[in-house]
């Protein structure tokens, strides 16, 4: 099973969580304890917030891999940190592997034609190196992407998932207060311009779709607007969707299950803050954030699966 | 004079020349002499190919510091790299910059607001790392962003134009064939998806004039597409244009022309492929890839200003 759905919608049923678990890490997240802990190996501050961060993601990946399929790392929080931050990123994938789980880069790249053939294998592919070696830069399973700039920046993309069994998720409507700006404006046709995105997406991801009805070109459609989310729905049927704005954002698990089917299938929630400062909720101390991201990603697991179970009703 | 526009358009004045050099590293680009050489220092294949990046960017860079303004490394083609291929991103920004050299990242970013922040310290700020210290991830000047998230999503990067005297470039119309599947969408109020878009970037730059009388948000602007690009000019009539699709792309040096005031200023011109690959339009050795460069760059920048004055007989 090769699919990029296929393998997802498998994981998710096989653990029976459609959660994925954002990792964004802050260095202000992080117990002072285990930030200290860092110092016995390195000195440099840059090199030291590197490593307090793989760690920070193992204990959380530790602590979740028998409940929640897949795991989706933000890369802006990595970013910031430098080259340390972006070999704790490649760590971090590869660790989340390591245990079974399902890697979901969050990027929001987005390029001309020939430029995003090199997002798309530097996430999704191969990079051919000199005497004919190729290796992939990072490894992950899907990467998400930015329709702006048309058929031609997608494509790349597409071409990485039906040759090496990757996926995208294109952003069509966001879960941010300020989404509406450009993706609300009205067309002279009568559609949104996500209304329009969607539609797109719908297209590119026809020739892509897996045995279990749904494409490797999934989309981003964020819970905090659950009107649109159940339109976005019923616009794209074999559209996997990722869900952000659960949570710290403001969804709940009722707004996230209007962007599933009918069965129950078809989307995947994410919660980044909600999970990692779960031990603020919980009332633990800082140092067991794992144990509480573990308590939370089992109430959220649990509410999203009630709250399908009463849709079906 | 700390205000992007007004150091960019000083820079511009200083080299008579509104280009910028983008450096989009492949390795098939790199003379395999360069590439053999450092085999002495590195054995590792994808440490060899950052080595050889490094290097190559470098020798591009001291044959056209003292006549181009500025470089426009394209992430992506450090992305494939893996960590080698950032670590000669970063090391690019820094040469580029100890030359004199103002550094436009073009890495698309686009996020909702937290996040966009992260990627906003990234390259424009700075980062705070335990015990209080700041640093930044990476030394650039400037960073292209895309509008699709709205408001929120480019706010953080304002902030960091005011606060460190840095610029964004927000993606209006792009270059590529595909641009107009969403871009040329026509609104129901009569303009069209990029249209409004140009109407955004017009209104978050207000704030951020310097006293060239041009704004520290800038917009990224094809010269593909000509007409476009002269009502976008005056759609837009104090933001800086950063015009890709000159040379490789097969836009013309009248066809950038109509991007720039009419008195010659407010854009800069960027070319990629064909100054990297001028070698084998001059039919040089590969080798002379860096002088090739050069002689490429004065003849873009003499069809340019030649254009310009044609513009404003």
């Amino acid at each position: 099973m090769n699919h990029f759905a296929d393998r997802l919608l498998d994981k998710i049923k096989q653990l029976d969580n459609p959660t994925v678990m954002g990792l964004d890490p802050m260095l202000d997240y992080i117990p002072p304890s285990l930030l200290a802990e860092q110092d016995k190996h390195e000195r440099d501050p840059k090199k030291r917030a590197g490593l307090a961060i793989i760690a920070y993601n193992r204990a959380l990946i530790d602590h979740v891999a028998d409940i929640v399929p897949a795991v989706k790392p933000q890369l802006a929080y990595y970013e910031q940190y430098g080259i340390p931050g972006l070999e704790a990123f490649r760590d971090t994938c590869d660790y989340a592997r390591s245990k079974g789980m399902l890697v979901i880069v969050d990027g929001k790249r987005n390029d001309i034609g020939t430029t995003a053939s090199a997002y798309a294998r530097a996430y999704l592919g191969e990079t051919v190196f000199p005497e004919g070696n190729t290796f992939p830069a990072y490894h992950a399973d899907a990467l998400t992407i930015n329709p702006y700039l048309g058929s031609d920046g997608i494509e790349p993309f597409l071409k990485e998932c039906r040759d090496h069994g990757k996926g995208v998720f294109i952003l069509v409507r966001t879960s941010n207060p300020s989404a509406g700006d450009l993706q609300d404006l009205r067309l002279e046709d009568g559609r949104t311009v996500c209304e329009a995105v969607a539609d797109q997406v719908d297209h590119w991801g026809a020739s892509l779709v897996g045995q279990t009805g749904y494409s490797a070109a999934g989309a981003v459609v964020g819970a905090t607007y659950p009107q649109q989310a159940k339109a976005l729905r019923q616009r794209m049927p074999k559209t996997l969707i990722l869900v952000p704005g659960y949570g710290a954002q403001g969804a709940t698990a009722e707004d996230c299950a209007d962007s599933f089917d009918k069965n129950g299938q078809g989307a995947i929630v994410n919660a980044s803050r909600s999970l990692m400062l779960a031990y603020k909720k919980h009332q633990m101390p800082h140092e067991s954030f794992a144990e509480a991201c573990r308590q939370e990603a089992i109430l959220m697991r649990d509410a999203l699966n009630e709250a399908l179970a009463r849709k079906r009703q």
